[in-house]
């Protein structure tokens, strides 16, 4: 079985001294992955950059959302950061070969962190999977390459497309929110593992989780990179504190609001 | 009362020689504005350019509005049309004056004429009119005015987020949207009239209509600005046929698809 590419990078950012990193997204949703960085106090500094002027990328053509990647490598390219996240699914599906190919420093997208997480869970071969995607990461075809090369047969992909506009309106629970779990999920037999393979996505996981009677274990990209970078060498001295920039490409305010109700 | 804006400039374009119109949205929705345009057959030639590169515009800030929209405007200086009609009312709300400075030829927006369709429509100044629309259209406030220009003072105004995607996810009926519809629906009085300001609604306009047992009159920017033009003098010879040119900033195969169902 050939190993995801992510674990041929870490060595090159192991270190115990203060570290910067750059944390960039379509809009808003990678908040959910600062949250976790933030939580396992892995980095000094983070800077967040959300294309909230052009999210979302997941409905998008992968040429656009490449595109708009390598846009984003110039911004950070202003920052002297150590190393960049790109915390957007769609972004990891499509983008990290050209982003990798541009820059100077090591860059993590957060799928092959997920699908480690899957792995390190232990579950049987015989267990079913189900990835949640925007179009753009189902339709890459990632995630199920990955977790077939685990092992795993059972494995289901879906683009539940209004999870996103669900949580921008800040509909965490309720009756919508039930009737959109009915919309997509009604049909599926349980699954026992679910990718959350957006960065929306962990915002409604309880809800997600709960709609299953089995409960199934939920893989959250933010934890799944947090964890990853600790797992492969990255431990640096605990951050006391944080410093947390954010910028974005539409007005930064309404993504500073958001910020400010999410972490 | 002041008059809209929009009635000082028909005089430029009544012509009865074959015209070229070019149609700018944000993405896939302004196709209901094409489809007015088609049945009214009031073009030969309809170039339409959807950003669906960054699409949707209605959560942006104004000012990325009007720079994207002062963008299509170049795009379509290579067109030689006789006209622009900005399908988006997002764009209608907040980037005309700019649009006009810089444009060589007429330029309409959809909010006059909807404002000018519930005027012919001749309802007391008692009813009570609901505006929908996306957050950049009703943070603009411009329906809410002209409309209460009009003498009306009864006006409710709403951003129902959920329903642009739900359109884009071909949800037209069903208990999803009958969930949605009374999230942002339920604790309204009955309105008399609604204005569909934005160009997904038409769409969902029987399920709109048909939430409220009075069954409101529904204001269509598509037919509201057909209407208006052949109103204000724009009385060509009748195509026997309108040739339409489909162009998008992302993949416009997907757009084209989308016509094909809606058109």
């Amino acid at each position: 079985m050939k190993k995801p590419s992510i674990i041929h990078h870490p060595s090159s950012i192991i270190s115990n001294t203060p570290t910067k990193v750059g944390v960039f997204d379509s809009g808003a949703g990678g908040l959910t992955v600062v949250k976790s960085l933030l939580k396992h106090r892995l980095f000094d500094e983070i800077i967040y950059y959300g294309d909230t002027a052009r999210v979302p990328y997941g409905p998008k053509d992968p040429a656009t959302i490449t595109r708009y990647a390598l846009e984003a490598l110039e911004f950070f390219k202003n920052f002297e950061i150590d190393l960049m996240i790109t915390a957007c699914n769609s972004v990891s599906a499509h983008a990290l070969p050209e982003l990798r190919a541009k820059a100077s420093f090591p860059i993590y997208g957060v799928i092959e962190p997920g699908v480690l997480a899957l792995k390190n869970a232990g579950l049987p071969n015989s267990s079913r999977i189900l990835i949640l995607g925007t179009r753009a990461t189902i339709g890459s075809g990632r995630y199920q390459n990955e977790i077939s090369r685990l092992g795993f047969s059972n494995i289901e992909a879906l683009s539940p497309s209004l999870f996103v506009p669900l949580v921008e309106e800040g509909i965490f629970s309720g009756e919508l929110l039930q009737s959109a779990l009915d919309h997509y999920f009604a049909d599926l037999t349980p699954p026992d593992a679910i990718i959350l393979g957006c960065t929306h996505f962990p915002l409604i996981a309880d809800a997600i989780r709960d709609y299953f009677p089995n409960r199934p274990l939920l893989i959250h990209s933010g934890e799944a990179i947090a964890e990853h970078l600790e797992s492969s060498g990255f431990t640096p001295e605990r951050a006391k504190e944080t410093e947390l920039r954010i910028f974005s490409s539409d007005n930064p305010e309404a993504l500073k609001e958001i910020a400010k109700k999410w972490l």
